[in-house]
């Protein structure tokens, strides 16, 4: 096996044991179990524990902006841009659904130059959708939504996911990215003023 | 101390011990450290760490239920009903990030009649959203948008501030409550054909 279809084998079971037992409750010897390998063999593919959960970070964010950069080939307008966007996000992680949890739960377990590596990656694909977004408004009239917030709730939609859906049970990812970009997308897009505002508490 | 008093004081400091330290990286010695109470006093309160997680989780979600209850009287629209019911959850738990970290990342770790206990209390919860939903959509043509995705597409843009919100810089509650109201509410409103589909990836 070429080294490359290795590690991805590696990460990829290493993934689903940590977004199962927890980082810190699984051990190299479950890991161990998890690949077929031996500790001896697994350090052929990382240093530490630490270092395996970076590689699983950094792994799937490289592959949902390798998928991004792809998808934004050819798209002409920022709906377009958006609808891709989405759909990108989603079909990325519905299909890797450990890596997303581990994404949420444990990445926060890294720490010194491995965080500061996957804080760039997510900063960059996080400003990615923001400039969609603020093309999309473009030279509507108004200030337009507050777009870190705007962006989060795409984000909150999207990555909650890893908590409800069903891959099989659930509308597969296209039609919930289609499902997703519309509400999403009239939503950002309606007139600002007047909104509909919630009524004062009793 | 009363002993309400002093189990709400319990459950709050224990909250943000497991928030911070994960549930099960946190000892009975750190529970007492952190709610500066004996080993023996905090028995009073529970019987086990995993009795305490159930009352931390069982506890948020009362609290959401009753400023529901609170809300939903008076709101005469579906429409108002939606907007209070996105006001009382973001202002529950952004003043309970701990908590709601809590419900996402450990509340997994409960088992038997616990387990079944705050299942049941998030299905009834998750219901009234559904419900509202579906009273939203009402006799409007066409099927309407699929409720149980949209639901949980408005619960990512609630719950996802867990990762990011910080109280005193991000908009506040209510504000924020409005601006996800409303990207929401004309999203799910807008009619169903023609969707803005996502091309096909080349």
């Amino acid at each position: 096996m070429r080294y490359q279809e290795g590690l991805e084998r590696v990460l990829s079971a290493s993934a689903r044991l940590f977004a199962e037992r927890g980082y810190h409750r699984s051990s190299v010897r479950d890991i161990a179990r998890a690949t077929s390998l031996t500790p001896a063999g697994l350090y052929y593919y990382f240093k530490s524990k630490e270092d395996l959960l970076s590689l699983i970070c950094d792994h799937i964010m490289e592959l949902v902006e390798a998928g991004l950069d792809a998808a934004m080939a050819g798209a002409t307008t920022p709906e377009e841009r958006l609808a891709r966007f989405v759909r990108n996000h989603l079909e990325t992680f519905s299909s890797h659904m450990p890596e997303m949890k581990i994404l949420a739960h444990e990445s926060g377990h890294l720490q010194g130059e491995s965080r500061e590596r996957l804080s760039a990656k997510q900063r960059q694909y996080f400003t990615r959708c923001v400039e969609i977004l603020r093309e999309l408004w473009g030279s509507r009239d108004g200030e337009g939504p507050d777009l870190r917030t705007a962006s989060m709730a795409l984000f909150g939609m999207m990555n909650w996911i890893y908590t409800w859906y069903r891959p099989g049970r659930d509308p597969e990812a296209g039609v919930l990215a289609a499902q997703v970009t519309r509400l999403f997308l009239r939503g950002f897009l309606a007139p600002q003023p007047p909104a509909p505002n919630p009524q004062p508490r009793p």
